[in-house]
This record gives C-alpha cells, sequence and structure tokens, in this order.
C-alpha cells in the first residue's frame, strides 16, 4: 500500500504545505498600503521549492494548485460587484461609486499575483518568472495541467511580463565576433530557423554583410531575448543557403554594394515570453537602425521559411484521397506527367516523394512539380485562415507587422528542413516602410492581406486549377 | 468680449480637441489582444501639446479634462458586474464566471491608461510620465485640480510607476569624485535636508568616510531617482555640522576606525515617484552593500532632521495663549526661569525667541530650554499621530522600515534652518537589522512605536510636566 | 658646532648612502642581457627617499648628485672609442667593427639611465618620473641646480619620456559635462591662458559651441597631459570674452552655424613633460577629429595670447629713455597727441599708463594707441627673434606647427591679464590645412615666417615709423 | 633575356627607390630637434609598400637593404670618437666633453633608426614594427637574410620594443567565456604547448579551477601579447591530461579546495616580441593577481613540457652506437631486459620505439624504461649547458624567474605530441616566492641551478649508471 502513490501523496502534502505558507495573504483593502512586504524567506522558499521540482509534470502539479487554490476570491468579487450596482442605482456621488469600484477592482486580483509580485523583486526574480511561465506553456502543450483557472494565470502572467518586458525597457544590442562567447553561445544555441552548424558558422552570421540584433532587457544587458538576423544584399534574396552558407562578397563592407536588408531568421531565445509583443518592436527598432547606419538603404524584406506547408499539403492528398477517391488539387496533366516521370500513381508518388524529397534530385521531377507547388503554396499562405488570420504562423507575424506577401520562392530552401517543411519553398515578406501602418491596421481590424501581383497571380491559378 | 477669457476658451478646446485625437479608444474586450498599437505619432502629439503648457496652471486643467473625460465607463462595469452576479447565482461552471470577471476587470480599466501605457513606450516616454505625475501632485497640492476623477488618475499612474520601477530593475550607484558632473550636479541639486554650498562641499560628501549612493532605473543608468548620504563614523554623531562641515580626519579611510554608518540625508530627486516604494528599498540594499564592503560594521543610525517640530510647538504655544491665557507646555519654575532671562513674560519671549533663533547666543538660555525642549520634542515625535501613525513624515519613514526611535540630540543642527525647523535638535532612529523585519510588522500592523529608554523618558517628563 | 649644517650634512651623507644603495651598477658589456633586474625595494628606496623631500632645493640638492655621480664613465668612453677608431684604421671586418660601436654606444648610456629604467617599471613610475622631471626643471629656473652634467640628465630624461609618451600612445579624450569631476577639475586647474571661475564657467567650456580635448596615455586614461580648448564659431574671432564670458547662441549647436575653430587655449597640465612634443600632435588629432564631425568646416585658426609683449615694450621704452632721453617708438604725432590728452610727457604717461591699463577708460586715448601698439605689437611678433625662431613662444609654437600670423586684433582681451601683458591685444595664427607641411619645413629650414597682408602690412608701418 | 631574373631587378630597383625617398635622412646634430617630422605619407609608403610584399623572402631582401644601406655613418663616427679622445687629452672643462660625448651618441644612432621611430607614431604603426621583426626572425631563422648589419637591426628593433613595451605599459587581462570571441579565438590560436581542439576546450580552460591571463598594451587592450594558463588544484599536478582533458570537479570554485596554482602553459602571441622580457613578468604579476584572490594559497609551480628531450636521446644513441657501436646510457641489465622483452638487440629496439611511441601500449616495457629515461631526463635538464646555462629553454626561462626544478613526472604527458617530443616526461618548476630573487641571481650570476632532492638523485644515478 506504499510506494509511489504513497509518494507522490506526501509530495503534495508538501506542496499544499508550501503554498500556504509562501502566498501572501491579499490584505484588506484598508491596508492595502500599510502592509509590510512579507519576509524574503517567503517568497524565496516558493523560488527554491519549485527549482528543486526535476520534472515538468510535477512543476505542473504544482502550478495547477496555485492556479486553483489562489486565484480570486469569487464571494469578494461578486459582494463588490453587488454594492457597485447598489450605489449606481442610488445615484450616489463620483466619490463614492469610484472607491466602490476601485475595492471591486482590488477584489478581481487573484492572490498569486501577489505571489509573483513579491518574487519579482527578488535578486533574478523576474528571470525566474520568465522560466516559470515557460515551464507553465509547456505543461499546458503536453497536456499535464489543464483548466480554466490555469489559462487564467497563464493570462495574469502574460500581462505581468508585458508590463516588465514594455519596450521602454528593451536594449537593442549589436552582436558582433568582439561580443562576448557566452552571448554567441546563446545567440547560437537560440536559433530556431536555420541551425548554426559550428563557431566559424556563426562567426560568418556576424560578420560582414550580415547584421545580429537582440534584445535584452534593460536590468539583464546580455541575455538575448529575442534575436534577428540580417543580410546586407544588393536585392531581395530568393534563396537562404546564399545568406547563410556562402562566403560573403569580401571581407571588408562595401556601402554601395549594399541596397537591400534580408531578415532571415527571428528567433524567441525565451520561451517564457511567447505572446509578449517583442517581434514586432525588434523588427522596427532594427529598421530604424539600418535607416541610421545606411541612409540609402531603401529596400526591406524578410526571406522566411513557411513552417507546416508539407503537412498541409500531405493532409490534403490523403484526406481527398480518402473521400474522393483522387486528388484535385493538380489538374490531370500534371498528374499524368507526374505519373509518367516516376511510373507509378501520381498519388502515391507524391506522398512517397514529399515526404522523402528525393524528387529534388530528379530535374525534371522539380520542374515539374513548380507550378502546381508554387500555386498550392500561395493558397496556403493567402487563403488557409484561423480566425479570419493566416492561419500559417510566420504570415501571421509579418502581416500584423504591416508587410506585404511580396514573392514566393521555388528552390529556396533546399536543406533537409526546408524540404521537409515547405518543399523546399520559401516567401518574402516586403516591408515598405510608409505602408506598414495602414497594413497593419487593414490586416488586423478588415482582415485582409495585402499580397502582390505574383502571389495574387498564383493564387487565381490555384482558383482555376485546384479544388479543396 | 474677447481677451484672456476667448483665449482660454480657445486653449480648452484645443485640449478638448486633443484628448479626442490623442488617447486611443478601448478595444472591444474579444479585440483586445488583436488591435495595433495606434500610430506613434499619436501619442508624441499628446507629449508635444503637454509639454508646450508653460504654466501649471494649464498643465492641471488638461490632466482634470483627462481624467474626467477618460475614466471608467462606468455602465460597462455595472453591465458587467450584473453579469457577473447573475452567473454566481446560475452556479455556471467555472470557465464562464473566470471570463465573466475577467471582462469586468478590462472594463474597470479606465481609458486613460491606455493612453499612459503607449506612451511608456516611447522613447524617454516613461521619463516624461514621471513628470507628468510630479506636475499632477504640484497641482492638486496648489489646488489647482481636485475631485475623485483625478485622485483615481493620480492613484492609476501610482500604480504604473510601482510597476515599472519595481526593485528589480533599478541599480544601486555609487557617487563618487570620479562620477560624472552631470551626475553630481543632480545629486547636489536634488539635496533637500542640508542643502550643497559649493564643490567642494560637495567634494567632501563623496569623499573618505563618506559614502553617497542613489537608484536608478536600469533603462536611464545615472539618473538618480533617491539620493542617499552615509557617513562612516566610530560612533553614533549626534551632530549633523560634524558630518557636513567639518574636515574628515584624513585623507584615506582608515577601515578600523569605521564602527558606524549614519545615513544622514535622503531625498527623492524625482518627485513624480513619490509614494513609489524607493526609500525603504535603498536604505535596506545600502545596508547591505556596505555590510559586504565593512564586515565588521555593526552600528546602524539615521540622523535624521525633525521638520514641523517648531511649527508645531509655536501653534500649541498660540492656541494655549488664546484658549488658557497661558502655556501649560512649560512648568511654572521653567516660566520664571526664562523670565528672568529674559527680562519679559515667558509665552512672548518664547514666540520670540523660538521664531528668531537668538537663544542659542545665550548660554543660559539654552540650558533652560533644554529640558523643555527635548521632552516636547520626545512628545511630538513619539505621541503625535495621524491616523495612528506618528504624524512626523520623517518618523513615519524609519519607523515604517522597523528602525527604533534611539536618540533625541540637543544642540544638534546649529544652521538657521536646523533651528528655524526644529530648534536645533535631530533625533537618531536606529536599525538593528535582526528586529527590523519585528518591529515594522509591529508599525504597519499594531501602530506601536518601538522607541529607547531615553525617548521613553522624555516622553514620560512630558507627560508628567506638560499638559496638552 | 651643531645645527642646520650638521643637519645637511646627514642630510647629504643620506643621499649619498642612498645613491650608492639604489642606483644600480652598470653590468659588463657581456652581461647586459643576463642581469637580473634590482629588487624591487631598490628602486622603490629611491621613490621613497626622494617623495619624503619636502623642499624643493634638497630635491634640487639630491638630482644634482646623481647626475654628477652617476652619469657616464668617461674613460670607458675613451677606451672604446679608441678601440673604434683603432679597428678602422686596421680595416677589420664589418661585424668586429659594428661591436666595437655597440660597445662604445653602451658606454655612454649614463647609469642613472638603469635607475629611470627600473622606476618606470613600477607602479606609477613613469608619473613620478615625469614629477621628478617637473622638479628639475623647476630647479634649474630657480637656479637650485646647475652645470653641464644636470643638463645632460634633464636630457636623457626628456628622451625617455619622448619614447614613452610617443604620439602612438596617447589617447585623445573628450571633456564634456558627463566627464568626471575628478577630470574637469584637473581641466580646470591646468588652465594657464584663460583662468576658469567657477564650475558654470567650466560647464560653457565644455557646452555647446565649444570642444575640450585632452591626450592622456594609454596606460593612465582619465589624465590630462595637454589641454585643448576650441570654440566652434561662425567665423574668426577677435575678441576672447566673446568666447569664454558670454553665454553660446543656444543649448543646442546648430550644425549651420559652425564654419570655424578657434583655438583660444592649449595648456600643458604636467610640467614634466616640457619640450616633448604633445602641442603640434594634440593640434593635428584634433583638426582630424573636428573634420570628421563636421565634414564642411574649412576654418581652423587660433585665438592666442601675446605674452610678453607689454613686458617687451616697456623695456625698450626705458632703455631709448635712458640712451637717448626720448622715445622714438612713436611718431612726434602720437606723442604730441598723447600728450594733450593725457596732461604729461607721452613717455612718462605711456610707462604709467601700460602699467596700471587705466588708458582703457579713455575712449580717446585706446583711440591714439591703436595704431602705434598694434605695429609695435607686429613687429615684436614678426621681427623679434631667438637664435633665428620668433622669440615670443605662443608665436613660434604656431609658426612651427605651420599656422600661418594672420590677424593682430585690437582690443581682444580686456582681462586684467590682457591689458597687463600685451594691452589687451590678441593675435589669430590660422591652419589652412594644405599648406601646414610646407610652412612648416620653411619656417623651421629657413627660418622664413608666414604672414598676411595686414600683419605684414603693420611690420612696414612699424619700420617707417618707429625705429630700434 | 627578360624573365625572373628582370623581374626581380626591376623589384630591386624599386626597393632601392623606395628606400631612398622613404627612410629620413638624419638631421644635423645642431637641428636634431628643430627638423619637422617627415610627412606622414613617406613612412606609411615604406608601411604599404612592405605589406605588400606577400613572400617572405622579399620582404628578408628589403629588409637586407634597409639594415645594410641606412645603418651608422662610420665615419661621422671616428671623426667624432677621435674629437672626443682629443678632448680628453686637452682636459677641457666638462660641457665641452659632455656635448661631445653626445655628438658622438649621436653619430651612433643608425639612420633606419629615423624610420622605425617615425613608423610607430603613425596609426598602428607599432603593431606593423612587431609583425616586421616577427618577419625578420623568420628570416634570420630560414637564412633568407643574413650578416652583422641585420644582427645590429635586429638589436636595435628588439632595443625600441623593449623601451614600448615595458612592463609599465602593459596591462594584465583574465579571459573568461564573458571575453569577446576574437580574444578567445587569439588565445587558442596561440595556445603553443598543448593545443586547443575545440570551442568546448577553450570553454573549459577559462572556466572553474582554471585561470587564463595575458598582457596586452595599454595602447591595443585585447590583444594579446603572451598568454599564460594556471590550473587552481589541491596539490602540485603530474599528469597534463588531468588538467587539459578532465572536467573539474563542479561548476562552482570551492575556495578550500584550492591550494596549488599550476601554470600549465605559456606562449608568446606576438613572435616579434621575442626577447622582450614578457614572460617573466607576466609569471610575477599573475602570482599578485591569484595572491589577491586566493590570500591562502601557497603553492605555485609550473607543470612543463620538455622540447627537445627525444631528439637530444636518439642523437645520443645513434652517435655512442656510431663512435663506440654500443650504447652506453643504459646498464648491461636494463639493455638485457629491454632486449628481452622486445626480441631484439636493445639499441635498434630503443630507436625504433622512441620513435613510434609504441612502448606506451605495453606495461613491462613502461616499467623496463622508467628508471633509464627518468635519470637521463634529469641529466638532459640539469647537465646539458649552453653558455653555461641549460641548454632546455623552458627550464631556462623557469631557472631565470628563480624557480626551482623541483620533480620530473613520468608518463605526465601521454598524447601523441607529448611521447614524440619527451618520451611523455613532464617536469614541474617550483616558485618559492621568498627565494626567487636569490635564485634567479644565483643561476643568472654563477649559473648554478637549484633543484630537488628527487632530481638530485636522479642526476647522481645517471652519473653512476650512464656514460656521455
Amino acid at each position: 500500500s506504499s510506494g509511489p502513490a504513497a509518494a507522490s501523496g506526501a509530495l503534495e502534502r508538501a506542496m499544499d504545505e508550501l503554498l500556504r505558507r509562501a502566498v501572501p495573504p491579499t490584505p484588506v483593502y484598508e491596508l492595502r498600503e500599510k502592509t509590510p512586504a512579507p519576509a524574503e524567506g517567503q517568497c524565496a522558499d516558493f523560488v527554491s521549492f519549485y527549482s528543486g521540482l526535476a520534472e515538468v509534470a510535477e512543476r505542473a502539479e504544482l502550478l495547477g494548485r496555485l492556479a486553483r487554490g489562489f486565484g480570486v476570491d469569487h464571494g469578494q468579487v461578486a459582494e463588490q460587484s453587488a454594492s457597485v450596482l447598489q450605489l449606481r442605482q442610488q445615484q450616489r456621488e463620483a466619490a463614492v461609486l469610484l472607491q466602490a469600484e476601485d475595492r471591486l477592482r482590488y477584489a478581481l486580483v487573484p492572490r498569486y499575483r501577489g505571489l509573483f509580485h513579491h518574487i519579482s523583486k527578488l535578486d533574478g526574480g523576474v528571470r525566474f518568472l520568465v522560466r516559470l511561465r515557460a515551464d507553465l506553456l509547456e505543461a499546458q502543450a503536453l497536456r499535464l495541467v489543464e483548466g480554466p483557472d490555469v489559462r487564467e494565470m497563464n493570462g495574469v502572467l502574460k500581462g505581468m511580463l508585458s508590463e516588465w518586458f514594455s519596450s521602454g525597457f528593451l536594449n537593442l544590442e549589436r552582436v558582433t565576433w568582439h561580443s562576448s562567447c557566452e552571448v554567441l553561445q546563446k545567440v547560437s544555441e537560440s536559433e530556431a530557423v536555420h541551425p548554426v552548424k559550428s563557431w566559424m558558422d556563426m562567426k560568418r552570421r556576424v560578420g560582414p554583410y550580415r547584421r545580429c540584433y537582440f534584445f535584452s532587457h534593460c536590468s539583464t544587458p546580455g541575455e538575448p531575448l529575442i534575436v534577428l538576423h540580417v543580410a546586407l544584399t544588393s536585392d531581395i534574396t530568393s534563396n537562404i543557403q546564399a545568406i547563410v552558407k556562402e562566403c560573403p562578397p569580401s571581407e571588408t563592407e562595401e556601402k554601395n554594394k549594399i541596397a537591400a536588408a534580408i531578415f532571415y531568421s527571428i528567433s524567441l531565445a525565451q520561451q517564457g515570453l511567447q505572446g509578449v509583443e517583442l517581434g514586432t518592436f525588434l523588427v522596427k527598432r532594427v529598421i530604424k537602425e539600418l535607416q541610421k547606419d545606411f541612409p540609402h538603404l531603401g529596400t526591406f524584406s524578410s526571406l522566411s521559411p513557411i513552417p507546416g506547408f508539407t503537412k498541409w499539403l500531405l493532409g490534403l492528398l490523403n484526406s481527398q484521397m480518402k473521400e474522393l477517391g483522387r486528388n484535385e488539387l493538380f489538374t490531370d496533366s500534371e498528374c499524368k506527367e507526374l505519373s509518367e516521370l516516376t511510373g507509378g500513381p501520381a498519388n502515391e508518388t507524391l506522398k512517397a516523394f514529399l515526404g522523402s524529397h528525393e524528387w529534388v534530385k530528379s530535374e525534371k521531377l522539380v520542374r515539374a512539380l513548380q507550378a502546381p507547388l508554387m500555386r498550392l503554396c500561395a493558397w496556403y499562405l493567402y487563403g488557409e485562415k484561423h480566425r479570419g488570420y493566416a492561419l500559417n504562423p510566420v504570415a501571421n507575424f509579418h502581416l500584423q507587422n504591416g508587410a506585404v506577401m511580396w514573392r514566393i520562392n521555388w528552390m529556396a530552401d533546399t536543406s533537409l528542413k526546408g524540404l521537409s517543411g515547405s518543399c523546399g519553398l520559401m516567401v518574402n515578406y516586403r516591408y515598405f516602410l510608409d505602408e506598414t501602418g495602414p497594413n497593419s491596421t487593414a490586416y488586423l481590424g478588415s482582415k485582409s492581406i495585402k499580397a502582390s501581383e505574383q502571389v495574387l497571380n498564383l493564387v487565381a491559378q490555384f482558383q482555376k486549377n485546384s479544388k479543396l
């Protein structure tokens, strides 16, 4: 009757005990500014207990208990709500109503917010909360913890982090080969889009014709929160290997060879800051910085991956096969050509090929697939939506920033990762600086996507030749 | 029919026009995270309009209009309150109730908070808001603007500033003669307690046997928010001139001569941060810093002014004279001695003397006044209250921090300022590091003041010899 | 029989004892690279003994003994010289001759050079040697120590300092109000030309439309060796009060108002570095720096004092009176006008007036004196020579740098110092950047002074109207 | 008739032309301080011409021409020598003699010194001269250039560099993972003793229980001149792999585990500074630094390679075989045992084995070789001399510094490099801080080596058992 369950029971009791001790009680409204801060040890206890939990499941358990047991006092909220309604009916003077509203506002603050607030004042406390939220997000993704209380706590944390990591407190730092190894190691490890292979690879990404910037919080300089890589080129690059593999033309930059800035990678280095508006600010700040250094620089564009495209396409092929017994994404002649080239039924071939990226080795297949994959990709980016906004997260990010969906590029990322994720396709989102404001408003407000003629043509071809 | 009034009408119309344009509308709840930030220019407009108002009265007018016209939508609050109450009665599932509470919380956010939020993201925006709040406090003090809406806006601003100026984001900086002139000029100008007379005076205050620290925000290093001056001495100093006038014993500090740290001045350098908990943190941090540098340092105490004592005493004398026709603060024999020494009626003499500080020139008067003024001062500090807490703001500050009211010092500040403000008296609040936590809790909770035997004896003498 | 003389005898014996102990013996040629450095204490002894001598006369005595007692071994020099001559006659192979020359070179190194060399390696050693040379120069000026050995030691020290303070090791630092108080105090104290009156005066000299630069040695950043003050103006300033007294036009510089850079003060901050080529390099470096910051800046000029002019003039008046019984510097009509204006004999009046600078109060006198003083000053600057070069040291400095003697300015420095030193006259030495090289070569080589038409005209007037 | 020779002739003419133009003439003695510096371009010409020579042979050619053609004017030297001798015979006053000596000193300065002097004042000039000397040393080693003039020029350059890189101008910098990648790459590339394999290897060498320091010149901070690696251990390490391969005990240093500092690598990073006394100073400075950080640290020792030992041993074996037909380094019984173990004649086996380091794979051979190789190594280090000093350069370095030859370690470096160079042997030179001064003097003066009992015993065994 003993064993893991008992051990687990002991852990749970320890958790409850800890929370009882560590979460400061909410002072009554009248004393809210006259209550001394809890002893430092009290909050530090929580930090060290939590940090001692090695398993994400244990951490999830503790966070779940915190969310469920130390949230808002609903009785208080109801009482104060009633009081506000009553005063309003009585048409009492403004001062009285305002105070009642303030009491209501106070009642709506969950008790765990006090814990987070006091932790934030400890040495390294804010950093701890960022990691805690990263754990919480991971635990939610793994469904280790669920429910509305947990979602609310996540929202409260995000709100607090958004205040602390507000753009006024972010420093833009440039990474060069003169930066510390510590920083370069962090930048290298956080690179999520085009993984860094070696120190010489990293040296190139911070060398001539390249820029690497990150935001740090002013209280922790040198700690990357989010990183942006830029290539300085003569025109809008259509191929990522040209940026991350090839050597730049020379050791010393010649300013007159630089006409375009290509954002080719943006990576969040602290997962706990998901949803905190950092990327948009970083892109804007870097554009300003580049304009200062290169006053004649006029072209700004991303060269972006299209994560999810292959998966979406394979999903569609599967479901069409299951439902219709055939694929209506490719035209008959396209299917025929593919059959001829591969000697098998187009659908099966396609599925096999898209999974294995063997097709890139055949020039003929590459040529045969270009037209259909380009128009399918255009549709995936332009036409597929989630709550009205672009389904693809990278597209959604740049469109929110006010960029234009500018060019879809064939054979743009021929690395294994690029072929698996998006059939080697990449896309440029272009920033016309005068129009990002209106574009952003239009996209966020009326959900309309601004796209170039190339993209719109491909979408039209899709609508003519493919059926969903 | 034209003239100032018309001009004023035009200004008011311009204000309304500005506010309409600059204060961003509150997005509906569903779109609260999908709303693009207002154009930078929109908030910058407010900043430049406001900064262009030269008169404090004009600024007060604008702030009043902002507070009154762009606060909480009371109808929304009532509606959401009703909704919460209804859901609670229906015993709906947690998720529904939590969301209703979140909507209510959202409705309770005043609209001007959005303006402040966006301003905070501008370059120099937070600094602007600190100055704006300083203006608001000044305008309230001058009664240029009043009312519950304004008080609420002040509270909202204070809350926002408290998040941004949280201790996790404050840097402790030490000022020395190697600091920049910019910093020393700011420190010198913000010295409110013992004004700095010259650069050589300032050089001494950052020289050997002296420490000067300030907090800056991590986003604006080198900008003092609050400044603390410390003297390193052999024992608890009872006289301020020994610190700010006399030359220190030698050019190089001898560590073994240092046994006590005397906090002899703490000044807020940014008035807009009143009420934001900075002083308490600064004292704590400096104590830690000093302990690190001087591991054997065991004695920490303030040497504090007693602003308001003379004024309080003169007020009492006046009212007793008016009400009773005589003064019951001094004993008969004290009055007699004073009359003999001055050749006039004790009361009149006293009032005249306390106003003119001529008395310090007479050794006999100084001796005669010592006993009564010491016990009156002890009572003023220990017995006079405001809402249960010490009336004297300096006492209240140190008692909140957990210090002990330790020693009242006669002839401790013989400068004009010291004689006018507090009859030359000063007081040491002593920090026994092991006890500050409990002391603070006891004071804030049960309002009980911890005092030394000297102080309690003086209070007892007051109670025996003086009548209020 | 005791007393000062005996004490002095004791001091002298202590000096001899110290030198015997502290000055390292010169190793024999063969072991010159195999000899361990003397114990640190040995050289440190000299430093602390020397630093303990409070009187400049005592220091002079010690330096004299060092110079006379520890110089070159003349016997060795003679021996090696003879050896070189003999080998040359024998027409021995190159290697043998070269080695003999190297031995001779080695013999020519004075023994005290080893002491200085080892001191230079101590912490703060180079700084000590700079101060030691300052003492030596002062002692020579006061004739406390004399003779060829001392002159030689001074030359050796200057040579060593010139290697260490070579331009490759000098950092240009700009002083602003953000520089440390330490630096600003040093800059302020070393200002020899136009004394700084207060901190606000100093703030103005590092504020808008002003630049202040200094050279520091790379091993002691923040320590000014030589300081240069520049005013950024619209044209070549003719009056120093316009620079050091008047407030600049506005708080923020407008680049388009800046067309000229006026070097209005250059001061050596370390007297021990006299004769080490610092000033010329500083002017050149600052010009480069300014050209970088203000690419369109085209006019560079000094506004320089004329130290010694009044003294030279009074000396001439005196000697002409003594020798000729009259003054031939002023024309008869000039003398007559002066007599009429002052009601006394011109010569006496002149001497009295030039001594007392009362004359500036009379507009008529100012007008009457302008023509003769201008031409006399032109001659003093252009015609008076020392070993063929300009007698006036400031003129000599700028002419060596390749500047042109460009404009003599009347009523240019009406401060007491300016009137006493140079009858209120100042001069602009203008730097035409394309011509400074040839000008410098011409001046240093053929001793010819490049001057503007204004100056040459004044010189011609002098030659016509005055007689020496 | 054309081709390489003609091309070479053209290059040589270009060299002569360049030198004529670029090397400034020596001013006559009287004008030595009145001669303007040559135009910047003149010296810069030399720098760019030289830098344009890609081949070391071409550079050697140019340097040879400079040394031979622009040295001392021997006629001048003879003339001034004669003058000095004559004045001395005439018993002229001191001033006259001193001036004659000064003229002689001036005549002894080679003309190319002026070129180097002016180059040193250019931006990056000193760095250029360091590289130039590195080329010169390489060219001498390759015998591309020879002769007394070249040796003299090398000496002059070394003398100049010694003044500029004097210890007063060197900054000690510590390398950590927070140092710039630039610095770590340089440190890594200059590691000559135990090559760095990867960035993680490098990270360990600057991590816990390790220290890495370098000297930089104060004019070029961040540029390593010479690098020293230290391991902080509990006792004197006898095996290098324990330092460079194994992971340190934990991530955070525990001060009480640190009792010894082991200098395990010292590498010159700038070959042009050979012979400039840097290593000795670096060791001294680092010892001081470590004593400051770890006041109880009492043991300082190197763990040093023995380059040349295997080569010396193989040479001896060869020559004994050739001369005597047998080897007298090993005893008969040792030879017998080796024969038995390897099944062949001891000598041949030995030569083969020492060349191939196969022997370490056999435990028996390792045991058999220990005694003879240890005593042979002791003799190599202690008994083999060059001009009376230790032949082995590493031994000579540490003995000059005053260290004691303390312990020879068997199987101390089992890397390929260690086995090839010194049969896996390493040696500790121990620094007893109180005795380094006397030890150094004794070694440099009387050439006596201080060694431990272990070493002396091994030497005695050698003298008993081996014959040279």
